[in-house]
């Protein structure tokens, strides 16, 4: 997959757009939310990312619950461009549960996270969302150990098909793993953070692995489908006090994942497999044609910068990450080169595809077509 | 069921001898244990049961854990007599998954208490218990809630069969009913004081039910597989600071579920049923042929009494029951007339029978031979 360019002998890699799992866009449903989705989708492309699918979470706590807020935040979001594809979840709260029929037919995928339910009747209760939530689609839980749990006995009970999102240790791993063997239609991410950062770096940031758990995790990496941005960039910022901006987290994705090839952790076909065909199977999500390159030795840094994640707080922004995007294309055509946008519009659309859950994968690989060699 | 007797014409009824699920034993693995296990069987057989399953656990925690304390057990109650047929369990802990195998054969079913186990990958060790256990006896969960879930997954994951013992709440019955339907190998048991007592009687008493759940619980009953005594009337004479003695909870258990029948909220076949043919056939226990004459009408009270629970103190002994066990039959044999003991030796031997899962209940009639019609 590593080409070497003629021009200036660096070493560029060719992957197809990635999918940014589970992204938190702040203010959703506010009037600062079209400039935020908007923002995170402008991050999202210029980072690498051709799919966004958007969380239904604010800091005020769901955001999407049902037809009326689905409604609500398209109206929103009318107001600004998507830079690339997206699509909408539904959250499950404790009296949503009959609300959902409705919603689902715009909707991905059923988001849970078990937390927010009263412990008590947590599992009679969250049981009414599996069966009424329909069975093409997938579960989304953002569920730990004995929740994790509960919501694999109901993925069984319902036969559903359920995805864990930010699994950050190793037991809940195992269990995943343990459900897999056993036949139950369920998969997983974590986040690219918990790759990258524990507890040993941040003390006290209880959402983050630790040293032990990230140890196991990058072991057994074989039984993880995903890799997601999520919540933990955004969730890591407000621990330490830092600003919150939209698409926290997104720029330092591919840079992280590089160094992870690079240091023979990772292979770029794992990172193809696990940010690009896994999510957009798993998720039914409409997969929009398009390449990234991307200069593997040169400073994300040295990009000129259009967007906003230049301003925004990383944790790894002092290591000046490598792995720069140098161009998106979409549909064959350059949206973004060298860190500008060189297109009048933004091409992004709502990309949701209901599809039957195929029993094995189809890789896509990044070289089908004319289109994907088109001249650098 | 009920006859009419001739010489003094009340209503007697005749029950096969009842399965004491669950039993609490204290200080079964000290110097106490063989004069405590005596006793809790002879208040069990003069109170109309026949079999009684004994809890692994003392106040000091698991005290059946492997091969070496279950033999240990065994020498301690040699020097006690048995007045009924017994069985122990094997108790989970954090540590004895590789230690199952061997004790297995000697006992009746596993014990998971879920509360005893750390949160922290307490599922994945669990599942250890549940991949060395052997399949052909069941696992008997002490588990509530999400701990309930997590159970009732690892019963589906090692296609276990699972009895949930001692349920409280109506969330985890309709959990379990769920379950159920679903065709997962579940079976359940409540206690009979959870039947009559709830929090209401005792606030802050937390292992009792609510007033809602204890409603929920007798609108539900034919989603309970069995009644136990259980370890709840030693919790609450704990709870209340008044003395714990061997057998608590026992000999209210036949006047409380005849108050019941005659209350038009049992039948005397539920009885028969979750007291009888339900916990012989789950725990795979050995079934001695007994037969036991109960007066309704009597006063417990008006019985001579040659063991502890006269002296015990329960919640019931202000209300002066009526339920008097007449005679007990074993073998044929009258072994108890009105509450004294009227044989030469105890008859009591370990009762466990390894049988495979029977995917229907062969209800045992209570009168079934000549030897049941023996004259009164
Ligand atoms: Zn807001
Ligand atoms: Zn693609
Ligand atoms: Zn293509
Ligand atoms: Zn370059
Ligand atoms: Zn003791
Ligand atoms: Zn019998
Ligand atoms: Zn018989
Ligand atoms: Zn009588």
């Amino acid at each position: 997959v590593g080409t070497v360019d003629s021009q200036s002998s660096h070493t560029t890699i060719e992957l197809p757009g990635l999918v940014a799992l589970s992204t938190f866009v702040p203010h959703l449903d506010d009037t600062a939310g079209a400039d935020a989705f908007e923002e995170t989708t402008k991050v999202a492309l210029a980072s690498g990312f051709s799919f966004a699918s958007v969380l239904p979470y604010d800091f005020s706590g769901a955001t999407i619950t049902d037809a009326r807020s689905l409604g609500r935040i398209h109206e929103i979001i009318q107001d600004s461009s998507a830079y690339t594809d997206y699509s909408f979840s539904v959250a499950a709260t404790e009296s949503n549960s009959e609300m959902l029929q409705p919603a689902s037919s715009s909707a991905s995928s059923l988001f849970v996270r078990a937390d927010e339910f009263n412990d008590k009747d947590k599992v009679i209760n969250i049981s009414s969302h599996f069966a009424a939530w329909p069975e093409s689609k997938p579960i989304v839980a953002d569920a730990k150990k004995t929740d994790l749990a509960s919501m694999l006995l109901l993925a069984s009970l319902f036969n559903s098909r359920i995805h864990v999102t930010n699994v950050t240790n190793a037991g809940d791993l195992s269990l995943i793993a343990m459900a897999k063997e056993k036949q139950l239609d369920v998969t997983c991410d974590i986040s690219v953070y918990a790759l990258f950062l524990s507890q040993e770096d941040y003390p006290g940031a209880m959402f983050l692995p630790t040293k032990d758990d990230q140890k196991a995790l990058w072991e057994n990496l074989d039984q993880v489908d995903c890799f997601s941005v999520g919540f933990l960039p955004t969730q890591l910022a407000g621990f330490l006090g830092k600003p919150i901006s939209a698409g926290m987290g997104i720029a330092d994705t591919i840079p992280l994942l590089l160094q992870a090839v690079s240091d023979g952790k990772l292979t770029v076909q794992d990172i193809v497999a696990k940010m690009h065909d896994n999510p957009i199977e798993i998720l039914g999500l409409g997969d929009v044609d398009s390449v990234i390159e991307v200069d593997e030795d040169r400073r994300v840094a040295s990009l000129k910068s259009q967007v906003g994640s230049a301003s925004s707080w990383s944790p790894f922004q002092a290591k000046d990450l490598k792995g720069a995007v140098e161009r998106v294309l979409m549909n064959d055509q350059t949206v973004c080169l060298e860190g500008e946008f060189v297109i009048k519009e933004a091409l992004g659309k709502e990309g949701i595809i209901s599809v039957q859950h195929p029993s094995t994968l189809v890789p896509e690989t990044t070289n089908q077509g004319p289109s994907e060699t088109a001249p650098v």
